[in-house]
């Protein structure tokens, strides 16, 4: 289960097995989405399969995962979705009111997010050989000239934005699940981030990375930036939005609100020069209003996350072995 | 099952759940791949999720499948594909030496049709909830200028051409399924059919209709072409290419090699006056040797699909209700 979790088991099985195997340049930059050279136009072009569990829970459903989340990925390379591939491995017995409820969220989701479903497909599988329904969207879209986002353009002097508090995915999935109670609901945060990042490049065309923090959570993504650049990463960790009911729920299940997954939240690596006027405009669009400045980028501890806790210490941001959540997305 | 078989019962789903909930034009052509204006250029579109058991077979495997199946659907349009994504659903306990093998086959199978894997993604399920490994790709590539081929433009007067014998996947893997023998190992005719595609396309642009008849084999494949066209379809049965152990073992299973599943093959809709020059390029290719006229649209039987029968008398080709092979593709 571990290699499907978003960690670094994960991050083996691309790199030492799928990578080596499709062998070319596309690919190494294993970015949310791949940015590719077409005449006249840059496409990103990302692919996702959803497996949450439940297939409804509070804020959303996985219809709106699979629609918001390939259009997320496609957001992180800047790029505006254009058009969704939305793809069913269904499980026999499953009931066509269940389809027919996902289908109707997927609509309502791409219309929401100004996207497309232009193709489509529908595999059945016998009953306990799936799990009532999986679904996979592929996305394409155009990403804007002098626009190019990646984990690798990382450098020491970046300001580290998140757009709003975190942890609201992962708790919402998990209290359905376990049918836990928090005293409050908590909501998945599921939402499209073509618009925000929109309005983040209308500032300035030199953002230099963008992450959504699904699985894995802001830990994680955070990690796989690192690396990827080789710049160092310093949290300041009470700066990080935590709402109230996840540290409570993370404080009781025993887990760490970082690693939890967010499913509409982004977090952003921008040029110090620019980074008041961007948190400026993510802090007036509706999605951002809860942004927050949580870091920078050092030339210390390269390829490393190290946080500055509250008592003045520090402690490693490591990336996970595995998942703490399974089929969160 | 049935409604995962590619017959009448996936067109009810896809017409009356998916296509009401998506509400877009785009979505409405239903071909294997969507055509997609962008600035300068036309995108084809395209997803399949791959759930073939077993993995592997004579003459192929899953990722032979998932390559040349979404290639195939882009050439459908007459698009040479570009770019393909790859994401994998595993279950629990699958061991990374199959996961590898099909990674291998996938990377063999793309650089063979040209065709570069730009992005990816892996989900992992509870053992008993997957059956090994599912694959979804899509892709996307260019459709030439001038070029417009859909259902939707057979016309009475098309010649109907197929492009070599029919059956042979199917067969293939029912027989290893099976466990049953017919003498001479079927092989399954998987292959990408882009290259075929452009050497028809150099002799005219003005190609019709193109499908490559897998799930619900020829006879599925036929129908649905004269249903969009609404023209009616005159089929010559005898002039069908089936290999002997093809036939051989569709009288032993009971089957009608007409719905048994292909993934190498394509069936041509072109105007009279192109379809000799069509037909030599065809056999000229190394994918079309065995390319044959089947049969010409006809202003009878709008919508239908009828085959004149080797003793001089014709029946009604019809759309299966579900499918004879389940999980064939």
């Amino acid at each position: 289960m571990g290699h499907g979790g978003g960690g670094a088991l994960s991050g083996e099985l691309t790199r030492h097995l799928f990578t080596p195997a499709y062998g070319n340049e596309t690919l190494g930059g294993l970015g949310d989405s791949a940015v590719l050279p077409l005449p006249g136009a840059r496409l990103a072009f990302s692919t996702d399969s959803f497996v949450v569990r439940p297939l409804f829970f509070p804020g959303g459903s996985i219809g709106d995962l699979a629609v918001n989340g390939t259009v997320n990925d496609l957001a992180m390379s800047g790029a505006r979705a254009a058009y969704l591939s939305c793809a069913f491995i269904l499980e026999e017995g499953v009931g066509l009111p269940v389809v027919g409820r996902i289908a109707d969220a997927i609509g309502a989701a791409a219309a929401a997010a100004g996207v497309v479903i232009a193709t489509g497909d529908t595999k059945v599988v016998e009953a306990g050989h799936g799990d009532g329904v999986y679904v996979n969207t592929s996305g394409i879209g155009l990403v804007p000239d002098g626009v190019d986002i990646r984990p690798q353009r990382a450098v020491p002097g970046d300001v580290v934005i998140v757009s709003g508090p975190i942890g609201l995915h992962g708790i919402a999935i998990m209290s359905v699940r376990e049918g836990l109670e928090f005293g409050v609901e908590v909501e998945s945060d599921t939402a499209p981030l073509g618009s925000l990042v929109e309005a983040m490049l209308a500032v300035t065309r030199d953002v230099h990375v963008l992450r959504d923090p699904t699985r894995g959570g802001l830990g994680t993504a955070l990690n796989e930036i690192a690396a990827a650049s080789g710049t160092g990463v310093a949290l300041v960790e009470r700066h990080v939005p935590v709402p109230e009911a996840v540290a409570g729920a993370c404080g009781f299940l025993g887990l760490d609100p970082l690693y939890v997954a967010n499913e509409g939240r982004l977090v952003a690596f921008v040029p110090r020069t620019e980074a008041d006027a961007v948190l400026a405009a993510m802090r007036a669009h509706p999605l951002g209003t809860g942004a927050a400045v949580i870091g920078e980028c050092v030339a210390e501890h390269p390829g490393m996350v190290v946080s500055r806790t509250g008592l003045g210490g520090t402690r490693v941001i490591d990336l996970p072995l595995g998942e703490q959540l399974p089929r969160i997305c």
